[in-house]
C-alpha cells in the first residue's frame, strides 16, 4: 500500500515508519516543528520512502501530496501541552490541520485513516479505568479539545463519504526519539543540577505509560484486525507510574544520589494536565493485542534509551 | 446583568432576548446570515438594548462588542445543515466561531457561557432515550461534529480560566420565527404545488419536536438551577413525532386534500441525518424543568405560527 504519515519524523511517526516500510511505501510529511529529520535520514535512501518538509495547514500543498496514497496515518500534532497563554495552538494545528487531511483525503479518494487520538479527550473521568465509551466527554487541556473535535470531524466524514478510520486514544508515550516530556524534563534538569530536582506538581500523579513500540504494534494490530466504518480502542497498558517514581528512577539511572526533590504543588503539573489518569484497555485486549512492557517497565527501558541517544 | 446574545437575531435567539429583556440589558451579535433584523426591530428604540451586524470570526470586532458583560449566550451557528458538499461551513462558522467567542470572554474577563448545542453529538447512538452521559460521541453531521468541538473548547476554556457553562443539547425546536427545517420545508413546497409533497427520506424518520418557547425557558431554568463548572442538559421532550406525521398536520393546516406524498426513499433526509432521534430528558427534569407540550403538539403549534406569520 501506499502510506501516508503525517508527523512522521516526531517521536510516535518515525517508529511505526519503521514497520510500515517493511510492507508498504511510505510518504512522510511534516513540518519539522516537533519532528526531527535525523529520525528518518536514513530511510532517504529508499526507494520506497519520501520526504516532504511542509505544514498541514498549506492546504494545497497537502492536497497535492496526498494524491495517490491508500490511507493516511495521522500523527502530526502539537503534542507539547504544558502551555496555556496562547490559545489556538491545538485549534491550528490540531482540529484545522485534521481537517485538511480529511477534506485532501476526500478530494483525493482516500478512504482509510488511522488517527492518534489520546486518552485526554475524557478530562477528568468519573469511571477509572475509563473504557472507549465513556461519557460525557469534557477534556480540560486545548490539546485534549482538538483531538476530540479532530475525533468528530473524522466521524462525520466517514459518515458522509464512506471513508473508514481507526482511532486510537494513547496513554502517555515514552521511548527513544522522544522530544518532550516528563522524562526528558527530569533528565535536562539533573544535567544542569544534580543535587535538586524541581518537579512540576505534587509527584503524586499518576498515569500509564506505554512503550512505544507497544503503541505503534497496537495501532498496527487494530488496524489489520477491525473493520468496522470506526474502530477505536483505547491504547496503554492497565498499570499506572507516579511521577515521583519516574523521578526515582530517572535519578537512578543518570547515578545521582541525595538529589533533593523540590515541588511546584498542587495536584497536577499544569493547568490541563489530568493528573490521575487509567485506561482500559479491554477492548484492544480482547481483539488480541496486549502491550508487552508493563508501565514501570516502559519508563525504565525508556530512560535508559533517551540516555543513551543524548550522549 | 448585561447579557451578549450571539445569533440573537435568528429563530431561537431572538426568542431569548423577548425574556432575556424582561430583567437584563441585552447586545445581539448577529451577522444576518440565518437571523432576521425583523425579529428584532421592535426592541431597537430599547435602551437597554443593542444590536451589532457583524460576524463571529471578525475577531477584533467581537473582542471589541463584548467588553462589558457579564455573560455570553452563544447560539449562532449555521444551523440550516441538508448540505454536505461544502464541508468547512461548520468548522468556520461553528467551531473557529466558538473559539473566537470564549477566547474574547477571557480577554474581557467573562465568565459565564451559555451553549445552544444539540442532540447531534450523539450521531446514531445505541441508547434511545439518549442520556447526557451517552458515549462514544461520533456525530454523523458536520453540524453535530461542529458542536462537540465547540463543547470541547468551551470545557478547555472553563478549567483553564475558571469559566462556567451551561450547555444545552437540542432536539428539534419549532415555532414563530422559524427560518427552516421540515415544516417551512413542508410549507413552501405546497405553496408551489398542493397535489404533491416530495418528502426527504422515507418519511419514517422520527424525532422530539420541542416548542420554541419550552426551549428558551428550559435554558433560563437550567442557567439559573444549576452551578457546576459545567451544566450540561438534554432540551427535549420525551416524545417523538414522525415525518409523515408533520406532512400529514402541515396538508391539513393549510386546508389541502388528496396530497399525493411522494418519498425520495432511503431512511434518512439526507446525509449526516440522524433518523431516529429520542433523548432522555431525566436531567433537566429532575431539576425541576419539564416541557409544556408534547412533540406533536409543539409541531401543531408551529405550524399555525409560522402559516399565520407567513400571510
Amino acid at each position: 500500500m501506499k502510506c501516508f504519515v503525517t508527523g512522521g519524523a516526531g517521536f510516535i511517526g518515525s517508529h511505526l515508519v519503521e514497520y510500515l516500510l517493511e510492507e508498504h511505501s511510505v510518504t512522510v510529511y511534516d513540518n519539522l516543528s516537533l519532528g526531527r529529520k535525523e529520525f528518518i535520514a536514513h530511510h532517504l535512501s529508499n526507494k520506497n520512502f519520501k520526504f516532504i518538509e511542509a505544514d498541514l495547514l498549506e492546504f494545497k500543498k497537502l492536497k497535492k501530496s496526498t494524491k495517490g496514497h491508500n490511507i493516511v496515518f495521522h500523527l502530526a500534532a502539537n503534542s507539547d501541552i504544558g502551555n496555556n497563554e496562547i490559545t489556538d495552538t491545538d485549534l491550528k494545528n490540531g482540529t484545522m490541520a485534521t481537517y485538511n487531511v480529511l477534506e485532501s483525503m476526500r478530494l483525493n479518494k482516500i478512504g482509510q485513516i488511522v488517527f492518534s487520538s489520546t486518552s485526554a479527550v475524557y478530562g477528568e473521568a468519573k469511571i477509572k479505568p475509563t473504557p472507549e465509551d465513556y461519557g460525557p466527554l469534557f477534556p480540560i487541556s486545548f490539546y485534549g479539545a482538538s483531538k476530540l473535535a479532530s475525533e468528530s470531524l473524522i466521524s462525520s466524514f466517514c459518515h458522509n463519504f464512506l471513508m473508514k478510520a481507526w482511532i486510537f486514544r494513547f496513554a502517555n508515550i515514552v521511548g527513544k526519539n522522544q522530544t518532550h516530556g516528563v522524562i526528558i524534563d527530569f533528565i535536562n534538569k539533573l544535567k544542569i543540577n544534580n543535587k535538586k530536582l524541581l518537579i512540576l506538581g505534587n509527584g503524586e500523579q499518576s498515569k500509564p505509560y506505554l512503550y512505544v513500540k507497544d503503541c505503534v504494534e497496537g495501532m498496527l494490530f487494530g488496524w489489520k484486525n477491525s473493520n468496522e466504518q470506526i474502530n477505536y480502542y483505547n491504547l496503554g497498558c492497565e498499570d499506572t507510574t507516579k511521577v515521583n517514581k519516574v523521578a526515582n528512577m530517572v535519578i537512578e539511572e543518570m547515578g545521582f544520589r541525595n538529589v533533593n526533590l523540590e515541588y511546584t504543588g498542587k495536584d497536577r503539573g499544569w493547568p490541563g494536565d489530568v493528573p490521575q489518569v487509567r485506561l482500559d484497555t479491554t477492548k484492544i485486549n480482547k481483539l488480541g493485542f496486549n502491550a508487552r512492557l508493563s508501565s514501570n517497565d516502559a519508563v525504565k527501558k525508556s530512560i535508559k534509551e533517551i540516555l543513551n541517544q543524548k550522549s
